[in-house]
């Protein structure tokens, strides 16, 4: 194999092609990289046999081949060559040389044969959204997804398409986080669990354009994502999603709005009072036109009042100060409306057109104390 | 104690005084900043009993009075605040609250009793350089004391200072660093060896102003260091420094002048050869005017090209490429004189008025293998 192309569009696939290498792994041949050059075309892919990446990139194939070379190393090097022309060879007995100005490597690589092939996906109806929309639904979702295996399910995020619209869902079992967006087109039913690592690696490499698209292919047990020069391939989580709906509801007994920013900055000095091994609630009462937030800790305690629009009743209510910190975060609005029922119930955090909902349950506090 | 001031200027004192807050310590008065208000200063000070901060703070001190309140929940709390005035008030049971705009914070306070007292410094002869000058000197310098405590002397850097000349040293028993800077006026001779943690710690609190100064006072034991609005006071380290000039040397069968930045650049991507466990050296080959780098190890092999200007004979030297990096990094010429004697005797990396001398010892290496 011999490649001539450009160092810059070399360490960009690179670092794409990188999200899918596993970190830890106990199959050797799943820390490397594989290049391939056929066809006019040079494409690197990684695989951590969850998710997959191929990267194309721009150059000139002398002389087609493969080749498997370690991640780290080879990205190490690319990353610190000088920004000119790179060129890699590979011999028969895997002897890779890089070249570049007058720097010269050379690596040990490896057959390709043990490297586990990306599965061929028929590629059905296509759906299409921006990038930064792709981009920002899931960051505006991804962290209510739950760490543990316990539950599989709740680690992956429903993408749920009907006609023109896309619903995504992460619950943790403590919060429920919704977003819909309206597609440009209509398409037939979509209803998926995709792993939020994988929601998470696309993010990272996903450019924010607002003008390219990103194409999104499903079948039964995987999703494909194709931008620019990029292919992703993740497998799906297999089973049913929670029924949402039955734990949504319309139902208030109180209706406050309020400033995101000041209910935000308020939230966050509360929770420097947080001790991991504590886990104090955030106080939320609500009286007249004024809330008063409040947080008492083995660190000190807080107070903190906030002017609001209300309706319906005063509530005394408590939350775990994160939740409602990782939501108000991701929402772009000026005033946030929150719902309440009573101090047992979740409290909605959702727009009039209910193009956003985040879930939150309260949390029992000791109302005594505080 | 009651006093009123302004979040930004507050929280700048408070991020110099926790510079001398220990991570750890087993007196846990020592995890405190004191708060003093008297006389119409407000005063914050660390101590970990080797390097101690005075700083003071713009404010009112509408009573006066003293406390000592946990460093860490305080200095995020005055991070966190709204950018207004800030009023702390501590009561007569140490119960310290905190008001800015609506909010409130209560935390308990310490007396400050145990509190281990700065000592009193008697300040005659002060030396003067820039604020800039100083914490250059210390960034061209400190990377090259020793880590170990085994030999506490090479733990601090040499100040010397005669006539109107400051001179700055360190060495780690591989290589020295030394600078030499021209000051104002001529002060009587001073030769201390100063702790790099505590350089460390005024290089990262010391602004730099290139038109402000620094003003340095010695005693046997202390060093004090004031700027600004802010005093260091730091121990000393005890002893006989190294006698130096007798490890260098004028003498060389070989001198080159080099691209500072293509020959640092060049020994960055060999160093990505190297692995922890192996510690392979960089082979420098000088023939004619040009140098071959070269690298082999586990993980593959370099060889690299650089033309030079070069004065006597070849030589063929090893070396650990992160002392040739650290020397580099800190010269600011773009081009480099390295003097060299033979494969065993130290390179010396100077300028022609010595204004900067980096000694590096090379290391063996097996020529056969490479």
């Amino acid at each position: 194999m011999k490649i001539l192309c450009n160092k810059t569009d070399l360490l960009n696939s690179v670092n794409i092609a990188l999200r899918a290498v596993p970190s830890k792994t106990t199959m050797s041949i799943l820390e490397c990289i594989v290049i391939q050059a056929e066809n006019e075309r040079i494409k690197l892919t990684a695989n951590d046999m969850e998710l997959a990446i191929d990267s194309f990139v721009k150059g000139d194939v002398l002389e087609a081949g493969k080749a498997a070379i370690d991640a780290k190393i080879f990205s190490e090097i690319i990353r610190k060559l000088p920004d000119n022309e790179v060129s890699i060879t590979v011999n028969d007995n895997y002897e890779m040389t890089i070249v570049c100005e007058k720097a010269k490597f050379k690596l040990s690589g490896k057959p390709c044969d043990e490297f586990p092939s990306l599965p061929l996906i028929e590629r059905n109806a296509c759906v299409k959204l921006s990038q930064f929309t792709l981009k920002e639904v899931i960051r505006q979702t991804v962290f209510s997804i739950a760490d543990s295996e316990t539950n599989k399910i709740m680690t992956g995020e429903l993408f749920e398409i009907s006609q023109d619209e896309l619903k995504v869902v992460s619950l943790d079992g403590h919060r429920i986080s919704i977003r819909k967006i309206k597609l440009k087109e209509s398409y037939n039913p979509v209803k998926i669990i995709v792993p939020g690592k994988t929601l998470n690696e696309i993010s990272k490499v996903i450019p924010s354009d607002i003008d390219k698209e990103v194409f999104l292919y499903f079948t039964d047990k995987h999703i494909v994502c194709e931008f620019d020069q990029t292919t992703v391939v993740s497998r799906l989580i297999e089973g049913e999603y929670y029924k949402i709906d039955q734990m949504l509801s319309n139902d208030y007994e109180t209706k406050i709005k309020i400033n995101k920013k000041e209910f935000l900055s308020c939230i966050d000095r509360a929770n420097l009072l947080v001790k991991e091994s504590e886990k104090k609630p955030i106080v939320i009462n609500i009286a007249d036109d004024q809330i008063e937030l409040s947080m008492t800790s083995s660190l000190g305690s807080m107070k903190e009042e906030i002017s609001v629009v209300k309706e319906g009743k005063d509530i005394l209510i408590g939350f775990n100060p994160k939740f409602l910190m990782d939501a108000l975060r991701v929402v772009d609005d000026e005033e946030v409306d929150i719902y309440l029922f009573n101090p047992k119930a979740p409290c909605f955090i959702k727009d009039k057109e209910e193009s956003y909902i985040y879930l939150i349950l309260p949390v029992n506090f000791n109302a005594g104390v505080n």
